[in-house]
């Protein structure tokens, strides 16, 4: 070569690499993209050489882009080591998978979004996720940043970073995998990443304020309306069609997305049905009824009287608009006219103006992209990315905690039941009363003491109530007897413990807990109670520790929220003692590295106070 | 004209459409589509005349589509009075929106689906959704059957049909609206339809077997896997591709839409490993790991040992695949030939094959759907799809119950707590004991006849607990009189009822009931008691009456069933007397045409046996 190269792209066979590498640095690299697979992900030998290959380009000054990955783009500076055509524009992309990111280009493009830079990451030997996200963060041209990620490194470090994207305008997306067992057993063969569990990923767009979405296909419809030139202020959309159906299922989807369509008032009303045929409707949503076939300028009118109206913070035309411009050189030079002036009218009254067309790949429809109109070929995915936009302003990012004290060694916690609760009762958690007993004699003279009706218990089991080693309202010491007796025969248990029943038809039962991930440290956790959370996936985490008023949102943000807060003039359960014990609870485990896994399964919420009425422990095993 | 015309389409203002009609039906027209709009969904006047109209139309013997309808179409006679070109295909559309109409035609050419029959029914002045329905049934050409209806006229003759649809090996796959008020709004300007209720079309798909969907995506996405070659006998999906981002993406959302990916046995796995490089993953999902790259007939080696192992019921290829025809001619060739060897194999062994592709316009992709292959863009899309055909072999229609007998003068049923408690206790529902009481001392001498502790309840509101006026837990005489004196100051209730408290916590608590609706009749619905069902949107919905079969059918499918059959070695609940009472109940209000809503909440399911707890009914009012 004529000259050092700057970078060196090496596409050899994994037995060649290591060879391949040393005449890149030898020839002066600064930048090694490493192609080659075969490596970290396929045994312990070729991990081994991948992080010698690391640690040898990391001594010469240099950095080392995969290996197994699929290159690196840079559009600003015309750089493409990867195999497809990039379009330029606006996103960043860093993705662990090759193909994966080549299909968020592919649908990139027929959304019209452009990407600033590509950096497909692989196995991470020497530049990880983290180091290309705050690299992009500092990059001028980037104004959203796209994630696809298996494996997180250290995982508060990385979501510490992606919080810091958010707080510089940036908003991050991210994809990832691991929900499921089957899909945790290919991360590992694939990138050779020990996946995180997705309630920890959960926790970690919760506190770094990340967008998860499930598909490639929902990271670009979210992308349109978070590179929008607007943002909603609220959820009150307007909707605005030429036809009837459309405008009906765009209001049944946008509901569901949890957005709303509130009835216009009578002066905005009679304005729009001044323009209209008397067969529209003017209420919200707005079916302007065959005015847009009559004239086209319409659905302008009528998109600018609803934008300067400020009965909505955003506005979704929806139907057939962007069809025209299909039809002849005529229609097509004055839809597209009138869509220019319609976003304009819209971004002027500073309302985010949204299009689901029936033409998407239209003049028109293209047009509107470049304009930074976000524009869908499906309604639900314009509702689901207004929703997402909707549920940020009411669950911001709650921001991720400063980094935990490393691991000291502390007396090792007890598992057992009754060290649990004792531990957690000094923590600041309030049990009702409960007394171990071992033999009949002593359990009635327990209950007693507490007073019937009592609760027996058999210990030993991690989840009793499920194994039937619960025994509720016993009101008396042949009862007890009899229940004693039963549990001691069927579930051989030798501990019980007879405990006060507590008033649950006075209160609502949530379970919380703070679990510890590989990646993401502990996590703290809330639901309903008992099996409830799991059955309804109805779950709100975040990183542990919370604070109390964390503990408030997090608790709000559950479906089963409005259980607590109560509904019409029924009173209010004490949601704040309840974010008192998340808060307790989650300061407890994160403080304790050797907790693995905490629960408190039922917690009464009473109208006033709490009630832990059962509670778990595991510690870590040994084995990390 | 020359000799007498078959068929007139008419798109004259309305103001002249009686003329016209006159003149088309004079000229000997035997069916008339009636473009025209601004009649019955205008005003009174325009249904008055659309009335007349049909009337008129009926008595020369003719038939009228519309008005208010965009024209029909028949691709097999080249009838085509719709305004777009419609590709030719197998399925038959009817839709009371034009441009969803249009839009359903666009989504399915991207698919590769084509239409056998087009009728758009507008008003349905004359011919409505329900004969339109009844005609594609009995259409040869005709394998599936699309609806887009506002307005279902008689429900129940409407749903009987679709029934037989389902039966005649036709799916039908229905689009509707109403879900929310801001639509049911639109619909009544739009084709002057009074919309059901969405729990009542809930109901008409659980007991016909209709396919509910929520966009016009879905409905091509899902009549995809409808028209496939070969339909699954079970939940198991084989997942394979060249890439682990991707298979490890497909199946985390094929299990979050209820599929299973098992684990390969050991003899598949290791003849999967003998032809894949080292790094490849082989027990499902299948990471091919660049073996599709080295030699592209390696995705049919893995496809068909896949399809002749037995060990899925469907296979899903995910990614890459699909691209290379878009790289060179022969690349073109080649994909294109193995995407037809990989159906033949899969359809061979009488395995569903569905195809997700980054390159899904692509020359293969199009080939395969030639083929019968589902293609998709979006992985999420196929795996609702696959969870859809899976629900239904869980799930399968209950059936439309037989014509209800028409409303008889009857007693006219009480509404107040007392009596309703009555009434269904006699229809065979079980109620705890309870107590009328006006006074405290009544109060006093009805808990010491019941036995402490009681519950408390104000009677006048419909919805007692959450209005405050339920108080549970009365251990003695002075809480009892303190809670009466507190309610009868706070709520101003004259009328009490002492009730013996129920072990709630012994059992769990469900709503059961039945609502009329104006179009489908009476429903029923059950689902997890108090304001869970709502919340979490769990609920099951059929046809009333149910049979207490029926009742155990629509309890299992609820995500709270769980609760009731219990997990690991807890004794399950009494699933068995629950839909017996559901089942009590259905009876009960669909023999009663004056009841229009009738709902026990809760009703308590034991070990053995159920507790109605409370219940109210409502009567249909005088106006309809």
């Amino acid at each position: 070569m004529p000259e050092a190269p700057e970078l060196v792209a090496i596409a050899v066979r994994a037995d060649v690499f290591e060879a391949a590498l040393d005449d890149a640095l030898r020839a002066g690299a600064r930048a090694i993209v490493a192609i080659t697979a075969g490596l970290g992900e396929r045994d312990q030998a070729g991990l081994t050489l991948q992080r010698a290959a690391a640690e040898r380009v990391r001594a010469a000054g240099a950095v080392l882009v995969g290996p197994n990955c699929l290159g690196v783009a840079d559009t600003g500076t015309e750089l493409n080591l990867t195999w497809d055509a990039i379009q330029p524009g606006s996103v960043g992309l860093i993705s662990q998978s090759g193909n994966l990111g080549l299909e968020l280009v592919q649908l990139a493009q027929a959304a019209g979004l452009g990407f600033s830079r590509f950096i497909s990451v692989g196995n991470q030997a020497d530049l990880d996720a983290a180091e290309s996200l705050q690299a992009l963060i500092d990059h001028g041209p980037t104004r959203a940043i796209t994630l696809y990620v298996e494996d997180f490194g250290d995982g508060r470090a990385f979501a510490s970073i992606a919080g810091s994207a958010a707080a510089a305008g940036k908003p991050v997306v991210l994809l990832t995998i691991g929900a499921t067992a089957a899909s945790a057993r290919v991360a590992h063969s694939h990138t050779g990443a020990l996946v995180s569990d997705s309630v920890a990923v959960d926790a970690a767009c919760r506190s770094s304020g990340m967008y998860r979405v499930q598909t490639p296909l929902q990271m670009i419809d979210l992308l349109q309306v978070l590179l929008a030139p607007r943002r909603p202020n609220g959820r009150r959309v307007a909707i605005a069609g030429d036809g009837g159906g459309h405008v009906a299922l765009a209001a049944d989807r946008l509901i569901a997305r949890g957005l709303q369509v509130e009835t216009f008032s009578d002066q905005l009303a009679a304005r729009l049905s001044s323009m209209l045929p008397p067969t529209a409707t003017t209420r919200n949503p707005v079916d302007i009824a065959g005015a847009g076939e009559e004239d086209i300028v319409n659905f302008e009118r009528v998109v600018r009287l609803i934008a300067q109206s400020g009965e909505a913070d955003a506005i979704l035309l929806t139907g057939y608009f962007g069809g025209y411009s299909e039809q002849s050189e005529d229609y097509r030079r004055s839809e597209m006219e009138v869509a220019g002036t319609m976003a304009s009218a819209a971004h002027d009254a500073g309302r985010l103006f949204v299009v689901h067309t029936m033409y998407p790949a239209s003049p028109t429809s293209q047009h509107l992209r470049r304009l930074g109109v976000p524009v869908y070929a499906d309604i639900d995915a314009a509702a689901r990315a207004l929703g997402r936009l909707a549920d940020r302003m009411v669950n911001p990012a709650l921001g991720v905690p400063a980094p935990l004290p490393s691991p000291t060694p502390s007396a090792t916690v007890p598992t057992d039941y009754f060290g649990t609760r004792h531990l957690l009762a000094v923590a600041g958690i309030p049990f009702g009363e409960a007394r171990p007993v071992e033999s009949e004699p002593a359990a009635i003279e327990a209950a007693s003491a507490i007073g019937y009706p009592v609760v027996l218990k058999a210990l030993g089991s991690l989840h009793k109530s499920e194994a039937g080693g619960v025994r509720l309202a016993i009101a008396g010491a042949d009862q007890l007897i009899e229940a004693f007796r039963e549990m001691h025969a069927r579930l051989h248990a030798a501990a019980f413990s007879v405990e006060k029943e507590a008033p649950l038809a006075l209160g609502v039962e949530l379970l919380m807990g703070v679990k510890r991930d590989r990646h993401f440290g502990p996590i703290a956790l809330v639901g309903l109670g008992g099996i409830h959370a799991e059955l309804f996936s109805d779950l709100a985490v975040a990183f542990a520790p919370v604070s109390a008023g964390q503990g408030v949102g997090l608790i709000r943000s559950l479906r089963a929220a409005e259980l607590l807060i109560g509904r019409r003039d029924a009173r209010p359960l004490d949601l704040e003692a309840a974010a008192d014990a998340l808060a307790a609870l989650s300061r407890f485990a994160a403080a304790r590295p050797e907790v693995d896994e905490v629960e408190i399964n039922p917690l009464l919420v009473l109208e006033r106070g709490v009630l832990a009425l059962d509670a778990r422990l595991v510690r870590q095993s040994a084995e990390p």
